[in-house]
């Protein structure tokens, strides 16, 4: 025998951050994709995909982590040395897409996406690189009607897929309020500066590090547990306690925030434009009947994402989980999204008025399940022909056809193991019945059927297997002809419990 | 005022071999999508589906055309340095992710999976770098049932997508039968063997290149009409006769095919094994009841990737399409697949035989569009409800939402503009009504319903537009308090025209 050369065998493993999904997880997503798309094309929205990656300069750098060049995103050259990222969101695409085919669309544009995402960030805990989103935007509009209807479709959204009122809310608040508030305590810059983007991205953050964390970071800067050292705004402590002021500035009622508001901002123009188009939200959305209880004005909300620039809305879940470190947490956002009215300027140069809502798509599945909001869509688990005979398949193969013709999820068995293995493979797929047709039985032209859904039930309860072996309740004989007949009978006895045999 | 810095405004266009896909495209690829998902659930297949990247040595080097390394894929390198690629296939990943959780699997393993895919290749017309494949595959299987099975899969799933008989024909042959022909005319080497590759690439371009050209490829090599020169396999006279022989053996009956083949391989022992495993898969094929008009045997097909191990197949459309450049050509292939025994061998050492059949969903709906196949599911494009007055806004968000409750699709427009561009807004969307609430209709507790579908009608129709001015039959006013059901009733009068109004 030759010697064998050393053959390089790479290690089977799904890269870093990214994960494989089942039939169980994808089920879900589907479902509640289907729920939502459903809702979008209901409010007028088209659907609209862009590619997967993009030119990078077209992606621009708007992420909240963007310490570094390059930080956030994964990115290659093409063969002509022109650089191309995976999107890291479906709306700066939509952003280029806009305006490369501006004068063929209608506006308004009305669309909607899904589509996964990328983000070259540290993976963590339910925390991965890529992931599903969906998103409605309009694009051609400045009117803050177009804000508050995307705070209602966000409403909407949370009950199409099965929540309840009560278990959401949508918060809502405007960049220009902020950007008055620091106008208001002397700190200059726009929109791009980079330290007023620290001051978003702290704020950001209150939710995790509660206001003292936010104050370091509004500072100095701030140290966390693992010991890395995070650089702040460098506000002084009046500038600190005005933006503190700010994001507390949440009331009682709309009215009071209102009030509050009107007192940080001061003469600021742009503040009291943010308020303006705040007060009209919430008057079109009152007027709508969506009251304090599904939306709300939210101070300390700004989001992260640099791009906004305007109203910014995020929607919330209230109820409480349990998280994979064992504590017990506010499931908190699982979406958002705002007025981005410079994205498509970016390419024209002139100013085309958006806004656009997002939503996580995989924590949104996460949250159903963990309020047993979704549904079992999951099909009854393949009936499994038994295949004893190997020179025997086609008649297995013909039973099988059978079945699925006449609709029933059905497959043979394909493996090359017996009988017994033959019967935990069928119990591993979650299968109700299993067919079996041998010698004996070809001889006198019949088929058996067990029925691995009783046979299960059974097992359970009785402890006397000897019994239970004699009497073989959940086996029956049947003439080969009433096969599928037989099954269909046999399946619908145990419609109820399909579902929870699925593996 | 300050000068203004040059601000850089980056070019918004779409990366090369890429595009943007709007509803009508979408909407077809999701109806083909469900009805070949509800397939593969039915043959007992069960979705998984993993990640958009794999590490670049998981994916090994499989691709048609891997004369330079990389070549094929897009890759980048993660911050530990290691390679990351956009998935090539499905099948690649597959292999991985059985690898790495095969104690856990039922086996065999059947899954089915639908995403899209990257290529790094020179795009061309309808070539593009991103396209979206359905696969299904069964891993850990020998049997030649598996294959057989994955033939019928692909003949139902021609039919489920509404091709008629007749539309499509599956090919099938068995690599091991071209090995044994190889192994008579004496070409030495392994799978992996470099003239061998070149060999199967020269038979996989018969399609494009005719039987002369495989003849040029097979031996010195071929210079294309823009003068580039492909290296050949340099095989002498007598070995190209061979495997010209071969890929002609294709007979008029399976028989004649058979024994053609039998003279070919003469005793090689693998082309025996290839033969065999044809005669086998045959044999089911026609017990089941899939005849030559739907599967055939033709020994001229071998498939361009590297890692099939046994027996191949191909989906090929048999009716004729014009192409992009106006020529009438046959629409070809649109999918295929075949065995892989040794991918989950590079990563664990031992053979884990698998089958499997993917097929490219953008071409499907290609070829569904030209036959006239794909259903119209487009929704109701919405109603559309003017805004004239932009301090009731709220009222015009309340019927919105009156016609939303009832399930009908509907809008208020978002613009800046005038009643005329409202109208002309409406019927670039392809709206069915248009709603009015003017000042007049408003102190009369009215509004004011324009028919645009019934509008379009009567303007193709009514030459004297002053006659149909005066006469508005297309426009009604109805009391506010009716609208949700007057607004129903109109869209029933149109059902059968709304499809065809969608933009």
């Amino acid at each position: 025998m030759a010697k064998k050369q050393k053959t390089f065998r790479p290690k089977a493993r799904v890269p870093k951050g990214l994960r494989d999904r089942r039939a169980d997880d994808l089920r879900g997503e589907r479902e509640v994709l289907a729920r939502v798309q459903r809702l979008c094309e209901l409010y007028g929205f088209e659907p609209l995909e862009t590619s997967a990656f993009e030119y990078a300069d077209a992606l621009g750098k708007f992420l909240p982590d963007q310490d570094r060049p390059n930080e956030g995103v994964f990115s290659f050259q093409d063969d002509d040395k022109q650089w191309l990222s995976l999107r890291y969101d479906l709306t700066a695409p939509l952003a280029r897409f806009v305006a490369e085919n501006y004068d063929g669309l209608a506006k308004p544009f009305r669309r909607y996406a899904a589509g996964p995402v990328w983000r070259n960030e540290k993976p963590g805990p339910g925390r991965f690189r890529e992931f599903m989103q969906i998103d409605a935007d309009t694009v051609g509009t400045p009117l803050m009607a177009a804000d508050a209807e995307m705070i209602m479709l966000a409403a909407d959204c949370m009950e199409a897929i099965g929540l309840e009122r009560g278990d959401y809310l949508i918060r809502y608040n405007n960049r220009k309020v902020l950007n008055g508030v620091l106008e208001t305590i002397g700190v200059a810059g726009g929109d791009e500066d980079v330290q007023r983007l620290t001051i978003l991205r702290a704020i950001d953050k209150l939710d995790r590090l509660g206001v003292d964390g936010v104050r370091y970071l509004l500072g100095k800067g701030r140290k966390d547990e693992s010991g890395d050292f995070t650089e702040g705004a460098k506000l002084d402590d009046a500038q600190i306690k005005g933006v503190i002021a700010f994001i507390e500035a949440g009331g009682e009622t709309s009215e009071k925030t209102f009030a509050a508001l009107h007192d940080l901002v001061g003469e600021s123009a742009v503040g009291l434009e943010g308020i303006a188009e705040l007060e009209e939200i919430n008057a079109l959305l009152s007027a709508a009947g969506y009251g304090d209880d599904r939306a709300r004005l939210d101070p300390s909300l700004v989001r992260g994402l640099g791009y906004y620039t305007g109203p910014v809305y995020e929607a919330e879940l209230s109820f409480e989980v349990t998280n994979d470190a064992g504590q017990v947490v506010q499931f908190g956002s699982i979406g958002g999204g705002g007025r981005y009215d410079g994205l498509v300027q970016r390419f024209k140069g002139v100013e085309v008025p958006a806004t656009g809502f997002s939503v996580g798509v995989s924590r949104l599945v996460t949250a159903l399940e963990a309020k047993g909001g979704l549904t079992d869509t999951a099909p009854q688990a393949p009936v499994v022909v038994m295949t004893l005979d190997k020179d025997r398949l086609a008649d297995s193969q013909a039973m099988v056809q059978e079945l699925r013709d006449a609709g029933v999820r059905a497959e043979m068995f394909l493996g090359g193991a017996g009988m017994k293995a033959q019967i935990k493979y069928a119990d591993k797929r979650g299968s109700p019945i299993a067919v079996i047709e041998g010698d004996d039985e070809r001889a006198k032209g019949e088929v058996t059927l067990k029925d691995l859904v009783l046979g299960a039930k059974l097992s359970q309860q009785i402890v006397d297997n000897k019994e239970w072996r004699e009497d073989q309740p959940a086996q029956i004989s049947i003439p080969r002809k009433q096969l599928v007949a037989e099954v269909i009978k046999m399946l619908a006895r145990h419609e109820p419990d399909l579902g929870s045999r699925h593996p």
